[in-house]
């Protein structure tokens, strides 16, 4: 940290969050962005998390009876026209391949030659080529369900990229499956919102609001489409996972088709569901403070480290050592069903600069180790929820023990932190007024943050979403699945309406 | 299988090596063409077999002190050209992006819209894209060595495919590493051919040669390539895996520069090293039969099924039973430092078409339980590294103690066949005509299968490698790493020579 910086990130979180946001990801070495338009580096910490993500995921996802598969990153342009609505959704933001070879052009240059009979497009989502396999998997009703999961790179033409949150190419995987009825499909779609919302909760420490998009938010071509949304600290909504009931769109569109137990040929109901590194940007921007990532201890790539303070002495022998058996006693013990994972940073790097590089990587735990800690049997640490400098000495013996359930304190307390903090930002609007006032900075000199999650009636008019769109840029996130009924009246035109939606503005 | 057939599999590896091949993919649901040209699907079985390959070589490279990151898909062109030698090599094989959105054309149809400035190359391997990132990161010695892994789909338009050996789109790892000096580098680039090596032999149950790439056969823009080399069983080669020494050559392309201890701006010396899901095809050559796949205990998705032979009555209680109690012991039992995959079928099939279909996906032991082994507190087992009909009941409690030990002898047994079956076809080759002889199918009425390695003299002149290439469609495998020096005379030419090299007809 320089001198006079009163936090180790800057701009803090009041002064300019976008930019703090951008600084935390650099702090933390997560990503970068790369010299190919819109595409951005994940690099080893970012990319150790997505890696823990993916195997706390794919392990529910299995745990459900579902089976990874992979299809090809090419969709023949004609099967993307094949559904209209989904086409229509996806032509603006299309990476293409027009050619498979490279030749010499007039001037000496390379030049794309070979040119395909039939444009390739590069994967936005996989509904139609994976459909137009699934149509030749499945024969009978004895072929269902058909669940399926693929872990892929996806492309998206965004004109406007932002690390994590909307990047030209991005990780991601999306669930697809065929069913025999309509009742079976609409319960896969909502078992796996509920996936969505248990690993957000319990292994991100994100509290979501599991809920359905408007007809205007579904995905191009959905039925219905499920979401879970979270509230991050500039009091915006961020749209973490989605579940789509596809009905027989999709299955009509790739023929999906299948003889029933009554001998009738039929078309399938089908789903489909995703997330993707974007959840990294909905944990950064959820738990992180003014000195950095913060990780909850299930998602985080090392649960503890250990700094040795070294001197150049010779009793730096003794510190280390007392440090390597520190790192074995730890690492025997367990949380949340692995190995807890302990790491000496033995590097050459100032103390300063070493404590704070990995406070700003987000570790849960920052144990250090100097001659007094060798001498009196002692560790001395801080944690990554609380202060820089609060930090305590605890017997070794102790410390080793209770590991596990700080790191289980430290993963509920951020938890905990996330809810009151949405708690406090979600209020309830029955006059358009105040649901305005809600929704307008009151100091237009600086970057203000302002807002949250509004509970308002709607009357299901397409006009009264587009009105705080167009006026406040406020939308509806979703149609909580918990909203109770009740008699009230639309925030915008005062229609009666039966049910509260969640209005906020939103990544 | 069907009447009349001997074998689960049509035609056998005698009658027709290559239709067996793809006859074997299907009827083990490994993969399956997909309707995009030169571009499979991986169904879950194959799939999952990748994830066990990708779990072990992940392990090992992290156990090699490599991190994982992720690179973009793209490559613009300026990027391909730094290095001339490496754009020469892939330039006729690259699929090229130019448009980034789709429109209507005059016709009404979607047409490409929104031209690029300069085209993007879907990555045929990373080197340059990388490399560019690479010289941000490295700035002082103290940055280095850099490991870096990445798992991810590449392209290469193939104009002839084969599933799994050849395909548009495939999957693979690509480790690229930054270093100091050039033992440095050459250390690494031996190192992870020793893990490649040792991963095919000691999980994959194929035995390899380890060796180098002549100066013809090298990856385009590397000093030195090293291969593993396994043999199929119509004796034909295999390249399994690769290793590059790239010299300083990619580090001139990107400006991987870093200032040494001495102060000075150096070069970096930069190793890649990449092996792909042709290894899985690699594993279907060597240890599949003419009843389908056959596959090593440490690289199986299931290790025991358990197929009850229920006959609608209500012993079938009694039975199924019995056989949730078995999965529950076998399950606690270990193998490979995991716990022994076991699986009840209980599905509807024919118990014939059942066992088959367990046959052909290559399960390493089918135990089959009916009223008989209840009684008898038994277990009826075969393996498949042994005659379909060649099964034997055992008691209960013995086969649970035993299983990890059968599973043992199956992985170990594979690998010595296979060994065994490439020793037979090694021969050492001492003059030109025996030389040709081998080469040379003996019947041309129907497909033999026919000569193997070849272990001869070769002088190092190109023309020398062109010769066998152009008259006998057979290359320079590689030059074995325990290749021992002896005077000898080139096959071809008949100068002098130090070394044999392997000479075999090539996947």
């Amino acid at each position: 940290m320089g001198k006079g910086q009163k936090t180790a990130i800057t701009p803090t979180r009041q002064e300019d969050y976008p930019e703090w946001y951008q600084q935390v990801i650099i702090a933390a070495e997560l990503a970068e962005n790369s010299p190919v338009r819109g595409c951005m580096v994940i690099k080893p910490w970012g990319y150790a998390i997505w890696e823990n993500i993916q195997r706390e995921l794919d392990k529910m996802f299995k745990a459900t009876g579902h089976q990874n598969a992979y299809f090809p990153l090419f969709i023949p342009l004609s099967f993307l026209e094949k559904e209209a609505e989904h086409v229509e959704g996806f032509a603006k933001e299309c990476a293409v391949v027009t050619h498979h070879r490279l030749e010499v052009g007039p001037d000496g240059r390379l030049v794309p030659g070979g040119k395909l009979d039939e444009p390739l497009v590069v994967r936005p989502t996989s509904e139609t080529i994976i459909g137009a396999m699934f149509s030749k998997w499945v024969q009978s009703y004895r072929d269902l369900p058909l669940l399926i999961n693929q872990w892929a790179n996806i492309v998206r033409w965004e004109m406007r990229t932002r690390m994590f949150l909307r990047t030209t190419e991005f990780l991601w995987q999306e669930g697809h499956t065929v069913h025999e009825t309509r009742d079976d499909a609409w319960a896969e779609t909502i078992r796996m919102l509920g996936v969505y919302a248990d690993f957000a909760e319990n292994f991100a420490a994100i509290p979501v609001i599991r809920g359905e998009k408007t007809p205007g938010e579904r995905f191009p071509g959905a039925n219905n489409t499920f979401c879970i949304e979270a509230m991050m600290q500039d009091r915006k909504a961020l749209q973490a996972g989605t579940s789509h009931y596809l009905g027989q769109s999709f299955a009509r569109a790739s023929e999906i088709q299948f003889s029933s137990r009554t001998g009738e040929l039929e078309y399938a109901h089908t789903t489909s569901w995703g997330v993707s590194t974007r959840l990294i940007g909905a944990l950064i921007m959820t738990h992180s403070d003014d000195d950095g990532l913060v990780l909850p201890p299930k998602i985080a790539p090392l649960h503890v480290v250990i700094l040795p303070v070294l001197r150049g002495e010779d009793q730096d022998k003794d510190v280390l050592e007392y440090c390597r058996r520190l790192e074995t006693e730890i690492g025997k013990q367990e949380f949340a069903g692995r190995p807890i994972a302990v790491q000496i940073d033995a590097s050459e790097k100032r103390g300063g600069e070493k404590t704070w590089g990995w406070i700003k990587k987000g570790v849960p735990i920052r144990i250090e180790i100097g001659m007094r800690e060798f001498t009196e049997d002692k560790v001395f640490y801080g944690r990554r929820d609380k202060g820089p400098k609060d930090r305590k000495a605890v017997p070794r013996e102790e410390f080793v023990f209770i590991v596990p359930q700080i790191l289980e304190e430290i993963q509920q307390g951020l938890f905990d932190r996330a809810k009151d903090f949405r708690r406090a930002h979600t209020l309830r609007f029955d006059t358009k007024d105040k649901f305005i006032k809600f929704f307008t900075p009151k100091n237009t000199e600086k970057p203000e943050i302002h807002g949250g999650f509004a509970s308002a009636h709607w009357c299901g008019k397409p006009e009264c979403e587009a009105w705080p769109t167009e006026n406040l840029k406020v939308t509806i996130r979703c149609i909580p699945l918990d909203a109770e009924e009740e008699n009230g009246k639309c925030i915008i035109c005062g229609a009666p309406s039966k049910k509260r939606v969640i209005f906020a503005k939103a990544y």
